[in-house]
């Protein structure tokens, strides 16, 4: 349970010469989210932080917004034929009178087959199931030489990277650039949902003064997971994608690709970066 | 409908320097694929080759292996209130004859409550699935020299991705390294389901004398990809995960990982290394 790495034998090639020897993989294993004991999604995840990867992920569908809405967090025993445990399925169990939505079984299922299926729907759909606005008062702002000085400090504080080159990594950080907490892991939303999750349990959603860096690319999905924390920024080293910087002009939130170095690109939001 | 980028404006801080101009960006909307009208799953794409893309999605589920095994492929108009038709909603009618299977909603579901959840199961899964045996006879060899040149034919092969930096890539090469069919998507398991989708619809599957490669990681759903196109060769740019070597060693997949210059490393499947 909660191992990050593994090892394997690997063949290795390098300027011709050929060698064997051990090398260390990031750990992916699939997870069973259930929600008061109905399954609702699987995904594919680097073990460890599950119940903040649970509660994440049901921050970003809209069902949790405080530490009070959950009454319980657990490993499901006995979901093998010999009652072992997998440490594969969480069980998220909601507080009394908390809504049990309608939720599809399917992640980035943000829209009904009645109201058709485009772009638009996917952003209504957000904008619908929105627990917290984005509502920085006063307005967050943020100085782009702050903020080309996060992916050095989110590189430092990834302990599992170099090791494998294989995770995905995201952080928060405060207005002043400090670091609040760092996930990394296979799968790039799950790095996310992780933060979103231990701050939910920690009692500190909204995250209406910090900013989230991912080490990828901005994707509508990622977006939406800062929107549905109340999150005012969130800054990528790689490029966003259409989608995303559609949903960031609507909502609010701030949007900054290709954050390397001194350089970066602003696609949405550009009242809180300090010119 | 098939716009693989657009333009945003977008604020560009360089060394200090301020400006605003348009910027090309990756298009990203969702997809929903429905299997006799039925939906089975959505996924946000780069719009362009839609019906590959769901057929590709099929082939990794298990449900297609020939290109006779499907009647129609369609955009499904009338999806939304006023009839329009998105060109986001795609139905795959089966010929007569081809079983229906029991598709849960969810990607990645490779397992049943009854067995529990964990890698091997996923493992197992693939395994009874599988339409094809990787049987490539003789078995396919590759020398490192060839393999070393394949990323950077992708890269020339790549129309999008210069201009926009969202987009991953997969490419099918023959066992001599000619380029047999590249597609780019927001999504890296979308760009491997068009390949396959492609391939299925020319009659090529399985394709047991091709190489695939993905410009970035190897997850699991990557591996699955291959495998179920009956793949003997999957290379990556960067990292594999522990179950995808776990499925490449279980299945007689090639993997390569780290595939950078002549430096890679073999996962699995080393016997198809012409050393």
């Amino acid at each position: 349970m909660g191992r990050v790495t593994e090892r394997r034998r690997v063949l290795r090639i390098r300027g011709g010469a050929v060698t064997t020897r051990p090398d260390t993989l990031v750990a992916e294993e699939p997870l069973e989210i259930r929600l008061n004991g109905r399954p609702i999604a699987i995904t594919m995840r680097t073990p460890g932080d599950d119940f903040a990867l649970a509660a994440g992920f049901l921050v970003s569908e809209g069902v949790l917004a405080a530490a009070s809405d959950v009454r319980n967090i657990v490993y499901c025993a006995g979901a093998t034929d010999d009652g072992r445990n997998t440490y594969n399925v969480v069980d998220v169990q909601l507080a009394p009178g908390v809504a049990v939505p309608d939720i599809s079984l399917e992640r980035n299922v943000y829209t009904t087959s009645s109201c058709g299926l485009c772009g638009k729907a996917s952003l209504d759909a957000v904008r619908t199931t929105a627990r917290f606005p984005i509502a920085d008062a006063p307005p967050l702002r943020i100085a782009p030489g702050l903020l080309s000085l996060l992916p050095e400090r989110l590189r430092a504080a990834q302990r599992v990277f170099d090791s494998t080159g294989g995770l995905h990594a995201a952080a928060l950080f405060t207005e002043d650039g400090e670091l609040l907490d760092v996930r990394e892991d296979v799968g790039r939303h799950n790095a996310v949902d992780k933060l979103v999750g231990r701050a939910l349990r920690e009692g500190l959603l909204p995250l209406g003064r910090a900013v989230l860096l991912v080490s990828g690319r901005a994707s509508f999905e990622l977006a939406q997971k800062a929107v549905m924390a109340g999150i005012p920024v969130l800054a990528a080293v790689s490029a966003p994608s259409s989608l995303a910087v559609d949903l960031a002009a609507e909502t609010g939130l701030t949007l900054v690709g290709f954050l390397r170095g001194p350089d970066m690109n602003v696609y949405a939001g550009e009242h809180r970066i300090a010119l």
